[in-house]
């Protein structure tokens, strides 16, 4: 999407151990009219799919989530992070490993808010090792959903997430995908 | 509000404690268009007041506080909770003490995203022991920005954040105002 894209140019700073800031407007600060555009792609590309519910993980996933369900006319789940080993209750739960901070949490979802009559797109602002949309779908094949999909502002094409999940039948709509990226040689789009 | 403690009313399940479970709507399900209609109502409260940031913090205020930035035209910025005690880089950063967990955690906004140009409307979820709102507003103090108010989804008014904060002359404008609550007898608003 050549509007993100451009914005990733302007804007997103790269730096060394293949990290892109895009704090300036996509996760720290967010610019919502941007997510407006961003939502009305997803959902031309979901269009026609029944999609009748967001599912995204807490917490740089929300704010494009909730403009997209907006774009949908449906709800928002984010599942939450949860450090704690033990889980009570009524939840969906799946292990995510983050390389980020190279330690495991548990993400959840209440089971009332989880079924199968839900059709989802699943939402994240970033796709790299692909650990947090894994986790999503396993938390929605536990609530026996139909995942329709995946929509993604930002993926790292250069790590292997997208094409794991892409090879196990998972549908991926990535809006800018990084072929390339180095301090010194900046970004290359695919 | 109206609209909110009919839904409070219908769908808050009130437990020991003094918790009030609004996870079907507010802040684990998101009701993306009832947030539409809160949001206009922030608007209409802070109508003219030159507001130009909301600001916000994970996880829970980040959806209601995207739908009011859109409605407003403007950035949202959320202050991330960290649990380091060596807060490094160029963020502003506070102490914030959670009941809900009894633990200490830092809120931190990099100082890039926040200025004196800044007329800040703080939006969250829950106004209770008042902790986050004191939080963000100290935040908002390191920046020298302007803290025009904050919106509250739903004020427990019985605790005593609401009227701390309001005596320093915080301006807030909570869409439901609880005046009791008890599994016994439900919810009665202010």
């Amino acid at each position: 999407m050549q509007l993100l894209e451009e914005r990733i140019r302007r804007d997103g700073i790269v730096k060394d151990g293949d990290v892109l800031k895009v704090d300036s407007f996509l996760n720290h600060q967010m610019d919502i009219q941007l997510f407006e555009e961003l939502a009305r792609e997803f959902e031309r590309l979901y269009h026609g799919c029944g999609v009748n519910k967001i599912l995204t993980i807490e917490a740089s996933g929300i704010g494009v989530a909730s403009i997209t369900a907006q774009v949908f006319g449906c709800p928002l789940v984010f599942a939450k992070k949860s450090k704690t080993r033990n889980i009570v209750g009524n939840v969906y739960s799946s292990k995510v490993h983050s390389f980020t901070h190279d330690q495991d949490y548990n993400i959840i979802v209440y089971q009332n808010f989880l079924g199968p009559e839900d059709r989802l797109l699943l939402i994240d602002d970033f796709l790299a090792n692909g650990e947090a949309l894994t986790g999503l779908v396993d938390l929605a094949a536990q609530a026996g959903a139909t995942v329709v999909g995946a929509g993604i502002c930002i993926e790292k094409a250069f790590q292997p997430g997208g094409d794991k999940l892409r090879s196990q039948g998972l549908r991926i709509e990535s809006l800018a995908r990084i072929k390339s990226m180095s301090v010194e040689n900046g970004i290359e789009f695919c």
